[in-house]
């Protein structure tokens, strides 16, 4: 790796589909976050994504989450997985027709899970992509794990490992709403947003928060912060911004005043 | 893995693509050979498949396989795997539709050569995927090299690498001619058909053979019988069929009586 330390970019995968269709990607959304990304031109990134309305349903209508218990599961893997790749495709076409030396790398094939949690990544891959200055891209995937025979690996779990395992210089949160409210802003009216809060605060609110309105196997807004917070404590500020708006992702990648929810240590 | 060995199934992208056309994949033979692999439904099969009019004119456009000479080869070689993966996108589309459990590994992820040469392989995922019944699924793909930064790996150097670490019982190669010619028959009306060759009798031929007639980065008939020629060596048969026709590879997966070359060791 150069000097620079990488810049984790995530976007949730109710940002680049509508979960509440099947298959349902907004290819235009896809396209405006390659451009800002591209815009942005950050040394060092590496990009994630979620499955939304391609991983999720899929998954869990297999139970791939809980593990292997039926022969009859694992064409639901091997689906899975696939619907992901497509999914993870139209990113790459976007990404590499902006001009990024993007480079899929494919979770299932570098991660094993133990109960869920990562117990080991092939890091060659992306180590030697951020090396020769390209931008990896990776994904919530269906996985291997050692105890449940295969699981579902969340991009979250993923972007808080990876960070701590790089060492990255911050995370970068694109989701579907202006960033982290004290109850679900799109039930809520008075919704109230968080700008800033730190590791012991965001302790605080976490018993305030639900889960996630739709289908999402991989828990939800709770579960987003409770990986995010592990790399907090690793010193890596998150700053969680809505990106289906215009430039959001764009000016948080730059390091510029944006309206969302920064989360540090102190 | 179960007992049995790995039987490895390759499909030349002159068989899936149209090597003439840009992206020309031919998903009607894709969803034929997937019809016919379910069909066979042979244990610990590991499919692979070649680039066609997908890999090869982008790898050559930006010279992919000479290696990193220049920054502007970069977004090629993003692009050579990217359009790979669309490619075997299509046939994990067909693979999963026909309910086989077919689970891709990017070659690009666990691959690393050294001049071209395989250098190593994680092949945990590959070993995993075997030992619960899935059917890997990989390709010819742009991947990373210690002394030229990057090439392009071809999927036939795969084959042979694979049937040897994972002592294949048999190699089935799906081409688009019935097997192996004494010369082009694309071009020679005579062209004389190998039904058997032994690893002397292949030796003596080889001189024989030219290179293909179209844009194959990855060396044509000559390269693919001299990668292969490794794995008979070790005492795997190769059987070459044409995959454009109906049954053949069906055939040649059941160990039925097919038109076609078998090379063995003796």
């Amino acid at each position: 790796m150069s000097e620079a330390k990488p810049v984790i970019l995530k976007i949730g995968g109710s940002v680049i589909t509508d979960k509440n269709g099947e298959l349902a990607a907004r290819t235009e959304v896809i396209n405006r976050l390659a451009e800002e990304t591209k815009k942005a031109g950050v040394k060092n990134l590496i990009v994630l994504h979620g499955g939304g309305s391609f991983g999720h349903p899929t998954a869990q209508k297999y139970g791939i989450k809980e593990g292997l218990r039926d022969d009859a599961q694992k064409i639901g893997f091997a689906e899975t997985h696939h619907v992901m790749t497509v999914l993870n495709g139209l990113v790459m076409d976007a990404l590499v027709w902006h001009d990024i030396p993007a480079f899929s790398v494919a979770p299932s094939c570098c991660v094993v899970t133990e109960n869920g949690r990562i117990k080991s990544f092939e890091d060659t891959a992306v180590k030697t992509l951020l090396k020769m200055n390209f931008v990896p891209v990776l994904y919530g995937d269906a996985v291997f794990d050692e105890k449940l025979g295969f699981t579902v690996l969340s991009g979250d779990q993923l972007v808080a490992y990876l960070a701590k395992k790089l060492g990255a210089s911050k995370i970068v949160i694109g989701v579907d709403t202006d960033g982290l409210y004290d109850t679900d802003p799109k039930v809520e009216k008075n919704a109230k947003l968080y700008t800033h809060l730190t590791l012991g605060e965001l302790e605080k609110v976490k018993s305030k928060l639900g889960g996630s309105t739709v289908a999402d196997v991989t828990g939800g807004m709770l579960g987003k912060i409770s990986e995010l917070a592990s790399a907090v404590e690793h010193g890596i500020p998150v700053t969680m911004v809505n990106a289906a708006k215009l430039n959001r992702v764009y000016k948080a990648l730059m390091g510029e005043k944006v309206e969302g929810t920064v989360i540090e240590k102190a």
